[in-house]
């Protein structure tokens, strides 16, 4: 490798994103004499001139990153214009920055992908390699994404912990609401399912974008596990739509990246829509529970499979690089699931930028509002063990 | 000591209500060949006649309710009347109870407090002690309550990370709002301060109860902290009210101990309000986190101090009541900050119930929105230690 590197991270965090970091100033620092710089505020700070250099941080701090939860760099939503292109170009130059680096969704890779294809158009040589990050676990081409296995053992842990208050306060409330991110995506509310070991046991219900609700059969759902188990505990991804594809939740304003937001950004939720619902039309008491974004950075629920694949991921980055591979994306490819095994791949970032994938219809049940075994099978390992419980009755 | 033991759990949960569980179980299993029994959903479940049977529960049943959240053996809210006593000392005969432990709250020391008097005027021998339990730490007669530093470590751990993050998240988010249960008081509230170690880190504002809210000055201090630090993080008590003594909360529903009730439960909530007035006043973005009762239940972030002490409370409860104490609850007495050190202690139920006990004006700062130096002393060592994330500017 000669020349500079450059890495930044944008898009909302998660709890292993500097895992990704670490992994990257590692191995530039293995493979290269030249410096390494961090964006700060991704684009958006790099555009004002905003860098970090991440030359000389102390290994004890890099070590430290791998168990530090946000984007450490500082992160971004802004979105790339064309007319941005030739101010980074200079910036690369002025730096002599010749690897990029960015840790993102789908967004990201289409900020990559551009900034690369520039380059290559005007003649600077530029490798460019996007590490995965989402807690969405929405990109295409990789198994699963970077962030997903820790925010969904956060969803899993509250769920067990939240379905255990619920069912022991039957007496008092008949339901609770948890509701997860995911904007076109149920992939963090069904991970919720690790949460139950018997049928009685949250969740009850999960309720995802991909299987639009029909007011009667939820409530219909709703009733019936309260009248076999006492207590109904609803996961509800932010997404979720009516069949006639209105949002549940009430807000439907827009993110500078076009993207109709839901959920405690915009105000308003579908756990809210859905808890007076049930409080209006069935007369029944609950709570809903919006953790929002703390599911994005609890390092102290960390999947210890994700950590250890989102460091790999960012090494696998300059490895790639300082093969002269570029525009393309690290993905994880899983070659068992029990015991879970994984290797490290690429996909070219045409293929995965903007794209977001759903969840397929064999993960889900046909007739909706839960998960099938199949979907079990896929997250089990990625969420890892989680705690056993006494039970008295 | 002769005869039965019965012991029940009321109102909502806590991580380590099972701990003083097991503490009673096992103290009763030394000190008495008798049984001993479980209220199934505490007096409710009582009234109908449905009891548990926990003298053979397996040794390593019972060391697994230490580590259990939740209220294992089932919670109400019903409050007791006048007309439930006959039936109750009848059900107490029928079993041939002669000690009655109660794990709660203000409230359920009330139940307890009622049952002993009755059984004392109509000539039935039973020795009650009460086990202190609340998230909220607003017993009289206690420096703190269990349950209450595992929330409050909760509550720390949350703001520590979402702090972090919406420190990252500054270029999109300028504010997000965590909120904590409290009805009265905001001692859950103000334990978010543990999160704290330099002026630009979460939380910058918290709101309490015992510090009504000026809409002038609170809008005054976020755009403060987001000028000094380019955003701000707000932890608020769901039952923080204005100036003129409105609930900032908007629903105004009451529970069965005809307490008004706020936050998740009602469907309406503080953070929601305020997250309303930053958007619509100051035209900001940002996020509200509301993750209600999970933190009453989760296992993996006790303070192991509270899991001690609430276990070591429902020892000496049976202890107190083995030496023909009764009429009282267990009290914990601070006797050292640095290191920390307790004992235990009691105080007459009659000055317990239906008390409360907000936070001193020594607690809180003069101005409000902020806690004292002598509250962070006394909180620091109930939550524990907490993790150090690296810091790259």
């Amino acid at each position: 490798m000669k020349g500079a590197a450059l890495v930044g991270q944008s898009g909302g965090p998660t709890s292993v994103i500097n895992a990704s970091l670490a992994g990257i100033i590692e191995g530039v620092r293995e493979r290269s004499g030249g410096r390494i710089y961090g964006m700060r505020f991704g684009i958006e700070g790099f555009l004002e001139g905003d860098l970090l250099d991440l030359s000389s941080l102390p290994d004890q701090e890099v070590g430290l990153l791998k168990a530090t939860p946000g984007s450490a760099l500082g992160s971004t939503r802004r979105k790339l214009t064309d007319e941005d292109l030739p101010r980074v170009r200079e910036l690369l130059e002025k730096y002599d920055i010749r690897y990029l680096f960015l840790i993102g969704g789908n967004d990201t890779m289409e900020t990559i992908h551009r900034v690369e294809a520039y380059c290559r158009r005007t003649g600077y040589e530029l490798f460019g390699v996007g590490v995965p990050k989402t807690v969405d676990n929405d990109l295409v081409g990789t198994d699963h994404t970077p962030g997903y296995p820790s925010a969904a053992r956060y969803v899993a842990l509250s769920v067990l912990q939240g379905g255990r208050l619920a069912a022991d306060m039957q007496r008092v409330d008949k339901f609770a609401i948890y509701q997860t991110v995911g904007r076109d995506t149920g992939w963090l509310a069904a991970a919720s399912v690790v949460a139950k070991r018997r049928p009685d046991e949250a969740p009850h219900l999960i309720c995802v974008p991909e299987r639009p609700l029909t007011l009667d059969r939820f409530l219909a759902d709703v009733e019936r596990a309260i009248a076999s188990y006492g207590y109904c505990y609803i996961v509800v991804g932010e997404g979720v739509v009516w069949e006639d594809g209105t949002p549940v939740s009430a807000s439907q304003e827009k993110d500078s990246f076009s993207n109709i937001e839901f959920g405690a950004m915009g105000g308003a939720s579908a756990a809210l829509t859905l808890h007076r619902i049930l409080k209006d039309r069935l007369g029944l008491r609950g709570e809903f529970q919006i953790p929002e974004s703390l599911a994005m950075c609890a390092s102290d629920r960390v999947s210890a499979i994700d950590r250890e694949e989102a460091y790999a991921c960012g090494r696998k980055a300059v490895t790639y690089a300082s093969e002269g591979r570029s525009g393309i994306m690290v993905t994880i490819e899983r070659s068992s699931s029990k015991p879970y095994r994984f290797t490290l791949g690429s996909i070219p970032l045409g293929e995965v930028a903007r794209k977001t994938k759903p969840m397929p219809d064999e993960f889900l049940t046909p007739e909706g509002h839960f998960v099938s075994e199949a979907f079990e099978e896929y997250i089990r390992p990625l969420v890892g063990d989680i705690e056993r419980f006494a039970r008295l009755f």
